[in-house]
């Protein structure tokens, strides 16, 4: 017994001396979620419980159409569903789209595709700023980042207040005139999570090379982000089978929450996934950090001010909502796949670039409605109807292309309709693309055991020196 | 003075007389609304003041794609939205749909036509049997059916008591397991609308010929009674463009309520349209019987429920949901005007039935969809994201019918895309569909002039017996 309390003694020690001690990461950032474990000890144990949110669902696998709309990029290889915060770090190790690097100069993605993930991410930028922060290859931060996304993301120093952690949200806010210092509490609690939740590019100018931007410039519409980056002539890659220059949408969840009767009440992200709950000893309440369904908590969430509803009734509601948002996306995914193929078979057949040039757009734009309305975890929770409104311009869109392409098919004496082959299943429609996958696996599982242990023995070795 | 103290005493004894007398009308209906004006009179004023809804609006001129979507049918002639219950008759009568017949036998329309318009409907029926209304022309009934739609559409005789009036309506509330009699205070009260605010359609078989039946045997929903209708093989025209056997939605506003957020919380139709409100005098509350938009009377409705909200916030809701719709809905036009053409196109070019065959179903399933969606008053309010996942269908079912056309066609050797007529404005479409709409509104008047007076007198001498 004395054992024990003498090494409690020694923790709280040691996170006090982490507090008051300068010879930190970095003046604004303590990245490690460890050293707040007793301070802020409620708090650090349901952020602690998103490492139970662990399931891994393949959403290729769930939807082989996806492979065939993202052919040619990374999502095509493997995209599962977003688990807890607690895997932020773990997950995008693991993932074939960051590739299998052998040196910090290898690999497929850039340094920005670390800026959701970690408390390093503030700390690196508050330490090289943010030209050294998003410089070179993802692998280059492979012993920097090491602590999944947790206090530092949200909170000052130390402290529970409140923080805006990287530049290019605080330059986002600003461009939707939604400057955080001058925010409301509430506002607040769901800035933090926008900085995350949010549809968002690589920049390709010259002097933000890399840099991560939310194009949110002439506002956080579908069609006000669309509107700019048709402006700006970007594009995240180029389709394989279509050609088509394509936008790929990330999960604009802040942006549909607005659209939704939830934002439109001003009912936080963290009212329904944070809520504050009693304390197990029963004095006082505090706010659970296991970020995760809100039904997992009715009485603390809906039920809050869905009076006199039950969990059921709720649950239904949403339910419906998910299943005519899916059925409206199923669609959309039927028209594109069949786009992309079209497309493909017309430039066999010796399409020109300004013959396919509108119906390229027509596949672009359809796939980025489809994209932004499926994209955003929860949509059909948050924002139902501007989901349903979206996806039936994503299916209008796609019909568009291939009304056209069916014209210029004809044209070309080319006989329809076009095949489309075997993609009934993940691992069919990845072999219709040629894609290696036993290779790129076995790159992956080669990183894992060999590059990414380096990495935490790095991290390991400097995190010591704070 | 005492003049008018006699005047009031007599018409209350006229009242009185009439209610107590047994040489009525039929013993379950006095169709006559001013027998009602002393005994109730808040609740007569109120219903007498929707004389207020009287401005006649020209959708086929707000929107002439319409003309071409309902082209061969009565809807493409004229089509105003519907003013208060007030000119139930007199817009019937008005309307170029029902023709200029010259005598009982004549005119386009059958008797079925008049079976939402008036307390004389369940009069008829109660002294004639199913059998006996539904029989003939709408003209037949001209000099029956005078009374607008009033007291005893929805109240048994001389009593405040909901009842159905109608007994296809009690045989569709049957169908769906809500028999009127067991049904809450509450579901009678939406029941009550629901008599009329449905989607409808004219028997076909002989024993029921010409009967008004809700095609509610497999369920309310959209995909639910296009089943029904499939499998009977039902139609209500054939467009004169495209020839696909067209189903023509009616207004489906009970349906898509109950699947709405007010239907799912059982707010009734009165809740919103005919609520509650306090007496002049202060003493006590009577039921409005203005039917109208809740807005107008948003203390007493909308804020009984939105505690906290303003006015000005629900209504912004409101219209966003309707411009969310209209987008939709203008997207599903777009694609089927262009579809019916290019059907046209395809007959033309010597399409064969067997070709034109799967098209021609999903132009009529597309079709069914965004006039489901659509035709329903306030749907963007009762239920906004299943009217959107309704029109994103019409979109995906009218584009597939359009890509198949275009295979078509190429096969047949046809030039494209295929030309639409100008039908920019109602006059224009109704132009290029070969509508002759001076001779209709000639003969339209001519029948205004010279039978629908003659009516107005034999109905008179009739209700004289009384």
């Amino acid at each position: 017994m004395k054992m024990k309390a003498k090494v409690v003694a020694l923790s709280a020690l040691m996170a006090t001396s982490f507090m008051m001690t300068s010879a930190m990461a970095s003046d604004k950032t303590e990245p490690r979620n460890e050293v707040y474990k007793d301070k802020y000890k409620l708090q650090y144990e349901t952020w602690h419980a998103t490492s139970e949110s662990d399931e891994i669902v393949d959403v290729l696998a769930e939807d082989p159409n996806l492979v065939v709309l993202w052919a040619g990029y990374g999502f095509a290889k493997d995209y599962n569903k977003a688990r807890g915060h607690h895997y932020t770090v773990t997950d995008l190790r693991n993932t074939l789209r960051t590739g299998a690097p052998t040196g910090p100069d290898d690999g497929p993605m850039p340094m920005a595709c670390w800026s959701c993930k970690s408390p390093d991410v503030p700390r690196m930028i508050e330490e090289q700023g943010e030209d050294g922060y998003f410089k070179g290859k993802w692998s280059k931060g492979g012993a920097e980042i090491v602590n999944s996304l947790g206090c530092s993301d949200c909170h000052e120093k130390g402290s529970p207040k409140l923080r805006i952690s990287r530049p290019y949200v605080d330059r986002a806010l600003e461009a939707i005139d939604k400057p955080f210092d001058k925010a409301s509490r509430k506002d607040k609690q769901s800035m933090v999570c926008g900085q995350c939740h949010v549809e968002y590019y690589f920049e390709k100018t010259e002097d933000r090379k890399g840099y991560v931007k939310f194009p949110w410039d002439n506002g956080t519409t579908v069609e006000e982000m669309e509107v700019y980056y048709d402006a700006i002539n970007f594009s995240d890659w180029t389709h394989a089978i279509s050609k088509t220059p394509m936008l790929k949408a990330q999960h604009p969840g802040y942006e549909t929450w607005m659209l939704g009767m939830h934002g439109k009440n001003n009912v936080s992200c963290t009212d329904c996934h944070m809520p504050r709950v009693a304390k197990a000893n029963g004095k006082g309440k505090f706010t659970d950090h296991k970020v995760g369904n809100p039904f997992d908590r009715f009485d603390e969430t809906c039920a809050t001010c869905h009076e006199g509803k039950t969990k059921e009734f709720m649950m239904e509601v949403t339910h419906e909502n998910q299943k005519n948002v899916t059925e409206i996306k199923l669609r959309a995914e039927t028209q594109l796949v069949h786009a992309h193929f079209e497309a493909g078979a017309a430039w066999e057949a010796g399409a020109t670039e300004a013959e396919m040039k509108p119906i390229l757009l027509d596949i672009r734009h359809s796939q980025w409605r489809w994209d932004y309305a499926t994209a955003s975890h929860g949509v059909a929770a948050h924002a139902p109807a501007e989901a349903l409104r979206i996806l039936g311009g994503a299916v209008d869109k796609a019909a568009n292309a291939r009304i056209q392409l069916a014209q210029l098919l004809a044209a070309k004496g080319v006989k329809m309709p076009i095949a489309i082959p075997d993609i009934s299943t993940k691992e069919k429609a990845q072999e219709a693309l040629g894609m290696d996958m036993d290779k790129m696996n076995a790159d992956k599982q080669r990183f894992l055991k060999e590059l990414a242990p380096k990495w935490d023995a790095e991290a390991e070795k400097r995190e010591a020196t704070y």
